[in-house]
């Protein structure tokens, strides 16, 4: 029977631009072939330099032009919310912007490409430290219908985004028919349960992940097309 | 540094009507004060007797009534699939009612209150078993904008639904202002990841969880209002 365990690891110093998080997360010792780490979208984005310094008073209006530059468009507007559509294709409120835990007067946006910040992560723990590892960038976003916010992944490398199990038979052998599970949003989903907020946890790390699961993928296997979404 | 353990109880046979799961889940010897179970929602549904039999062809006609009975409000529609708003006010594809992994000629509907269904089990756990755990039901439900599908909790027990953090300080000193964490769902999400869909594992159990979110709650903390929903 597969047993997952989770467990956070701590970073005692703020990210900064031009960390290598590979370097990072090889240097804790915590890691084994066969694991999935994920690292926080804010992690990412500031090790990249994706973070607008502002000086107080222009903050609001640095925010609004940043908003426009990472939208695609806009599905809705609610006070001071507006959920919209990233270039990436993500949906989400403030198109991933964020303000708070970030340094004083600064906007950290999304990374660019989180798939490629993910690639990056795992191909330098491949080659400096020989560790064989796939990689999830999360990010905290809203949902319909449903109350709270849960981590998701925005950015994949060396683990399945999704796996198809259709066509597979169920224990009571009937053919599953429209099985597709998110496990890169799973994985995520369950990596926050050992993160601190009041701490700075930038990586989790879960062990035990089917090694099948560990394969060439991407987060745009998740963004549904917005031709098939009914809801946008 | 926290550490969450999960892992999958099979049980060797079909869960019947009649059934109960806490005494199934006290009689494994696995669960521990302070865990938390998931139990699938066809677990709970089956042993609630929540099965309409029907002859295979009269099945067809036997899902619409059940489809239309489970039914609050339709979304959206398309093809054989039917985005609903069901009584207890999730949204889901087809009411959570289930043709596959079900007996043959059978449609497994959602348990009429899952909040009530993971307090018998936790009860039961608790007064004839002296165990102190929390329970959430799980369910495998599509999501709007992203692929795949991820378990949800639609009952809950014993566990906090929904985690407040505003006005907590995050490390930066900074206060949170909307992080508000729907750690049900987190935790349904973690528990799939050990599921097998070709075994019976109606059964996972989450380890490690903070003492502190062993609390009273409700899934109806999750059901966003619909006049507070801006994609309904």
């Amino acid at each position: 029977m597969r047993r997952l365990t989770i467990w956070s690891i701590p970073i005692d110093r703020e990210i900064c631009a031009g960390d290598n998080l590979g370097d990072l997360l090889g240097a804790t010792g915590e890691l084994a072939d066969g694991d999935v780490v994920c690292v926080s979208q804010k992690a990412v984005s500031k090790a990249e330099g994706r973070v607008i310094q502002s000086d107080p008073e222009h903050l609001d209006e640095a925010f609004e032009a940043a908003l426009a530059a990472e939208t695609r468009r806009v599905l809705r507007v609610r006070g001071t919310t507006r959920i919209v559509e990233t270039h990436h294709g993500f949906v989400c409120a403030n198109a991933g912007i964020d303000r708070s835990n970030a340094p004083a007067h600064a906007l950290v946006l999304l990374p660019e490409d989180p798939d490629r910040s993910a690639r990056r992560i795992r191909d330098r723990l491949r080659f400096a430290w020989n560790l064989h590892v796939g990689v999830i960038v999360t990010d905290t976003f809203g949902r319909a219908w449903r109350e709270g916010v849960t981590d998701v992944a925005i950015g994949v490398a060396g683990v399945r985004a999704i796996l198809d199990l259709r066509g597979t038979a169920d224990w009571t052998g009937a053919t599953l028919r429209v099985t597709e599970v998110c496990i890169a949003d799973e994985i995520a989903a369950a990596a926050n349960l050992v993160a601190t907020k009041a701490a700075g946890t930038p990586f989790s790390v879960v062990r035990g992940i089917d090694p099948a699961w560990l394969a060439e993928s991407s987060a745009r296997a998740i963004v549904r097309d917005s031709a098939r979404d009914l809801f946008r």
